[in-house]
């Protein structure tokens, strides 16, 4: 298919979102945001590092790709509006592959009337997807990673472990019924952006996704804010089934097992029954799983309770667990 | 050198643009934009495809793969503002070259004061660099490729097939004196941002940039606005030493070569004498080339008068000349 064509099967009919002023067509998109904050980020899939053909068809390329830079939108407090796609693709990839990809891309952004606004198709020798995602949030108010203060509730959504784990099913083509609830966790995730929308009210928020880790995702909070982040191992979520197949690796998943897109953040104890009725209206998992100290020898890192210790929890989520 | 020393390596240590509220350091970028439209544009360059080791520095990489970006938002009739990069690096590129890269789009970026504001990097087997630029225009008057009418005059910034050409030199190994010009002119184009945003008073102008070749460029103005658009190819400019040197690519290299970054456009001919004073301003060589035509036998495609004859202009810029 020539780029011309392929472009014209891409572009959308109509465009859903006001801002849009002029999608794809010209030499850039034209979008007017005057009343809100403009959030961006971007981000890279690349073949065999980030997925393979043996385990991600190209409908969940696509999907799991446009996810992961929503998901960064929520993790600002906001929602997500345009997208832009860069695509690599290789000879051997077929027009359909192609266009599944963009069918998946197509399929999350309808859910949140999401429009795509550009990019570009180039050739080379391995599939790589770059999306840029633009989102908006009331002006002045961003949700970032150094809100955090002392006797907040640490808060995350969902369970965690189950992208990671749904990998390892794949990986070991496992795929009996039990396993389907896992693998469409890992092919599939649901950024969080209609809770972290309803909880707008909220005054203060630090917030973070978890895209590589709730141990990565908490050492950044710590760190941006220079509070401790005090985490309780028995008050983690996370699905019965994982413990009861696989304990070895349950630790490693649940701490330091990416792209589960949940949210983790902190909120002054006062705003957590009023998160927690945000949560019950958008239908979202919520647990408080630890609380921020304010202590020199705590400050700007996380810390994991378990079994009646406090270590000190690794980035990486190594923490000596006795077990 | 790891991925969070790297970006420490290149986040920028203030921020030229008041509209960025939050550049790199959580988990997307916040920007203000509350009395402009908003341009958005994206653009991938991969090795081997779009450029080699042998011909292209890691400076370069960089330069010119933000300059394709910045001359999409010029093309919108707008100013570059702040733009994010993903790169894929193969792991035997070193720190240094990597670092070189972003040195190579700061360079650029510094000259409109454009803040790099997020982006990510991943390794891969093939460098690969994304880019996305966010650029700004007074609300409602982006510049369009449809807007070309009867009687306009096409123009031209600058001079064509100097990139083409300074490939070419690359290509062959040869730098004697004259060549270092036409190989500067690839390697570090200058998109014309200063012309287009001096140009804004004139009300209605025809747009786009000279990316793909004027004869691809004419075309789509010529499809976008239903008009037909006749080039006289006497008064296409190059430079002397591109005829002297190499008459025989010559014709593809002024119609077809592509990365000049150059503008085409058209506007009415009460406009014109107000266009050269811009152009003037900002020190930018301006030649009329052309006029539009509302004719259904020429309307919706480019033409070209050759020695008499007037020749349909194939997007590609083949032209049946006879020489």
């Amino acid at each position: 298919m020539e780029e011309f064509d392929f472009i014209q099967s891409i572009k959308p009919k109509y465009y859903r979102q006001s801002s849009v002023i002029k999608g794809i067509g010209d030499d850039a998109a034209i979008l007017r945001h005057t009343n809100n904050d403009i959030i961006m980020t971007m981000d890279t899939m690349v073949e065999n590092i980030h997925f393979n053909e043996m385990t991600t068809a190209p409908f969940h390329i696509g999907y799991r790709a446009l996810a992961a830079n929503i998901s960064d939108i929520a993790a600002m407090g906001g929602k997500p509006v345009s997208y832009l796609v860069s695509i690599t693709v290789p000879d051997r990839w077929s027009a359909e592959e192609l266009q599944e990809i963009y069918q998946g891309m197509t399929a999350l952004a309808n859910a949140y009337h999401m429009d795509l606004i550009g990019g570009d198709t180039v050739s080379g020798e391995h599939l790589s997807l770059s999306i840029t995602v633009l989102g908006t949030v009331n002006n002045g108010k961003a949700r970032y990673r150094n809100t955090a203060r002392e006797h907040d509730i640490i808060f995350v959504t969902g369970t965690l472990g189950d992208s990671a784990y749904g990998l390892h099913l794949l990986l070991n083509e496992q795929d009996d019924a039990a396993s389907q609830y896992f693998i469409h966790r890992h092919q599939m995730p649901s950024p969080r952006v209609s809770f972290i929308n309803q909880a707008r009210p909220i005054e203060r928020m630090a917030l973070n996704d978890v895209s590589d880790g709730i141990a990565n995702e908490a050492n950044e909070i710590a760190a941006a804010s220079d509070k401790g982040m005090l985490l309780d191992f028995d008050r983690i979520p996370y699905h019965d089934l994982l413990a009861k197949n696989s304990p070895d690796n349950l630790y490693q998943w649940i701490l330091s097992g990416g792209e589960d897109f949940e949210l983790i953040g902190t909120v002054p104890p006062e705003d957590w029954d009023r998160l927690m009725e945000y949560a019950k209206l958008t239908d979202t998992k919520l647990t408080s799983i630890g609380k921020v100290v304010d202590n020199e020898k705590f400050n700007g890192k996380a810390w994991l309770r378990y079994q009646g210790q406090l270590k000190i929890l690794d980035k990486s989520g190594y923490t000596h667990l006795k077990r």
